[in-house]
């Protein structure tokens, strides 16, 4: 008995063994073989997508042929038309629009302004109004300046300090910080919040140092939001370099009068439309993965970072699936969204169709952080969802991206979140964002083919992957 | 005896936990104090580089008022002396230089040429003669055009097939590579070896297409090496451009011959120097560590990203040592090479010296390839040295390195190799270095500020690292 339970253990110990064995081969088998074959279909789009320009030159003609998009502009139409035109060349098999209305901000043709010390000194700015604002009128205004650099100096100095006068709110991005995201979202706060709670202390006018990462001549603009219980008052950002001449005024106990004029206006909302391309999947075709970008931009500069490359790395996507004949089992969807900048409609409506039609939207991808080298992606979903992810990451070493954190998204699929949407953003690199966004210098030229390209392919990589796997 | 050895051996194992807990303890403890201490320090370098403008200022300064700093030139000298300014204002306690021969070559004020094809069409050529190139004389040289892609083709031809032709080495850098060094050094062996090759079977003159990762109009210089065995023949880059023009003639079978003319010159060997500023270890001033860039610059640009970027970060290192307080265990030791470019003299120097006055080299870092965003370093060490090394890792999360590999340090502090000297090398993004490499476009302007001080602030803390802790 006990040499024949020795056996039996033996024979038992020797099948199990066996038994896991073979599973430990099966699947590392099966393993090793979605690997190589995973890694063989992002190898085939990555060559495909740095070989070629088609992204490039889809932004070229965004940014050079047409130009800045701000909603409801003729120019932002022009882009609808164009980018619709893209996506069919790029081989989608349906390709819409979807209409609504959208925030409509003109900036008008003058703008102009100067600060004044006490002693005479005149010294002219680089400014423009800040998005949503409204205008000076044509006599502009003039008033004392007041910097501040909190809010809680504001309320300190109460309506006493603040009445009549005009507030500047002099918050400089911090440069020590790394992420340049950080800074501007302690920064920003200003130009968002800045001018309502300026009103309601009797301010007559709100200046914010522009929020950019460098120092030179040029502003940024951005949008503003008013707070109904207060006056709207005119708002202005003026450029690092005129915001380090005002603090030198003041630190030399000068005081600083300024006078600008806006012309500015709010218009009725107007008809525009997220423009929107698919390849249907071949297995789950209800299943929905969004990719995309916004179209609309600011008037200043031509919309390239942000979000030009947003939408041409999109595009770029439906493409080069195209292009190299592979197929997708859930449905790849790129969409340029409208109005991400001023009013977040195309946003809304976007969630509004999808929970109208009962679309089941699996996984959405935002890049709205400009086409510079990717770095990683932000995951904003469950758990379970991020692991999976997460497991891919190997297949992502030999394209530049390493880092896969929870975080936000983008704002524009950011509403999919309430249909339980997995969601992510794609995180490059952002050194260089802030010394462009929203101004002068967000042109064509400021993009990298090669840096917009790399992007595109850890995108395609991804978006792949959860069309094949699911998540 | 059961029971006391039974109660001996749980007395002895709890006494060896016991222990082995303390010890544990004691070692988190210790790890958790240092962990704390060793990123409580490079968080304090990393604040006073971001928030500063040093390094970039020292940049403009070479570039601007200085300019292109070739091996020899009086700009090259100029550097020189600036840059040891630079270091005794940075706070270095010992300054010197150490002089030695330099290879001097000049590219002269002439050079033009035209491609034309055999219906007579004309085209103007943007080109510059490789770097210790011939020049082809008053006259110019003017021969049809042979297009190879490889030296294999080349042996194909043979002297029948190129005897009296100018060879044109089409091989453009790889696109699809997402590592461009990759690319560089595949496409680069035409450039270096290409004009000897071809002059063994009797061709005239050498035309490389520009080693650039875009199309543009700008040419990329850099050395070429004659090979004794063969005669020396004039050899020159054309831009990327002009490239596809001539294959777009070839490929429509229309014959091209090309006439160029240069007027460059090698020149004897001139006296110049590596700049050195130090700061003395506190506890073992003898154990050295390097860390540089190169100061001579190719004469078409400014160069800023090649070297001009390496040599202030080094710089940087110093001063923000000193601004901080921090003091280094080891001798920290930064290095302005003069002659990588085209003769590499400076390194070869630099061994020299080290051997001569014994000194002990214990790591050596460089930074040649570009000021843009670091990505990691390369590691060329015992495998023990770059296990403590990737110990480290963790210390360098927040400030975007990830990416810890085996492999070369950079060709100045290469031959320190022989005297044991643990190198490293930063890898910056690489996306956008072939785009300006050794052409007109490397200027100040392609450099983002951000991006240089986040390079800065990795070598920063990786040489503090080696000075604290040895390796």
């Amino acid at each position: 008995m006990i040499n024949g339970n020795w056996l039996s253990l033996f024979y038992f110990q020797y099948m199990k063994a066996s038994f896991i064995g073979i599973i430990i081969l099966s699947a590392s088998f099966s393993f090793s073989f979605a690997q190589d074959k995973d890694s063989v279909i992002i190898s085939k789009l990555s060559r495909e997508i740095m070989s070629h320009t088609y992204a490039y030159e889809n932004l070229r003609y965004l940014c050079k042929e047409i130009g800045p998009r701000l909603s409801g502009s003729a120019n932002s139409l022009k882009a609808v038309q164009a980018t619709a035109n893209m996506l069919k060349q790029a081989g989608a098999d349906t390709v819409y629009l979807q209409p609504y209305l959208v925030t409509h901000w003109e900036r008008g043709e003058k703008e102009s302004g100067f600060a004044e010390t006490g002693s005479g000194e005149k010294h002219f700015l680089k400014l423009c109004a800040l998005g949503n604002s409204i205008s000076t009128g044509e006599n502009g205004i003039k008033a004392a300046v007041v910097q501040v650099s909190s809010f809680e100096e504001l309320d300190r100095l109460g309506e006493k300090g603040i009445k009549g006068k005009m507030v500047y709110y002099n918050y400089p991005m911090n440069p020590a910080y790394i992420e340049t995201f950080k800074a501007y979202a302690e920064s920003g706060i200003f130009r968002r919040a800045g001018p309502s709670k300026a009103a309601k202390y009797g301010a007559v006018a709100v200046i914010i140092r522009s929020l950019a990462s460098n120092i030179d001549e040029y502003p940024h603009t951005g949008a503003t939001t008013y707070n109904d219980s207060f006056p709207k008052i005119p708002a202005i950002a003026i450029s690092t370099m005129d915001a380090e001449w005002i603090n030198f005024q003041l630190k030399a106990k000068q005081p600083v009068a300024v006078f600008f004029k806006t012309s500015c206006r709010m218009l009725d909302d107007a008809p525009s439309f997220n423009v929107i391309g698919e390849i249907k999947g071949t297995t789950f075709p209800a299943e929905i993965i969004t990719v995309g970008g916004h179209l609309d931009s600011w008037d200043l500069g031509e919309g390239a970072q942000d979000d030009g490359a947003g939408c041409v790395q999109s595009i770029e996507i439906i493409r080069a699936l195209n292009a190299t004949g592979i197929k997708p089992k859930r449905t790849i969807r790129a969409v340029m969204f409208m109005n991400e900048e001023n009013g977040g409609k195309g946003a809304k409506e976007y969630l509004f169709q999808a929970k109208k039609r009962k679309e089941q939207h699996v996984f959405a991808l935002e890049s709205d952080a400009g086409g510079f080298t990717p770095r990683g992606f932000s995951l904003d979903m469950k758990e379970e969802q991020r692991n999976k992810i997460v497991n891919w990451k190997y297949l992502f070493d030999d394209y530049a991206v390493y880092d896969f954190k929870a975080g936000g998204s983008g704002s524009d699929i950011g509403p999919l979140k309430e249909i339980g949407t997995a969601l992510a953003g794609l995180r490059p690199d952002s050194q260089r964002y802030f010394d462009l966004h929203h101004a002068a210098t967000d042109v064509f030229e400021a993009v990298s083919i090669r840096e917009l390209n790399l992007g595109t392919v850890n995108m395609a990589a991804l978006v792949w992957l959860v069309s094949e796997y699911g998540l």
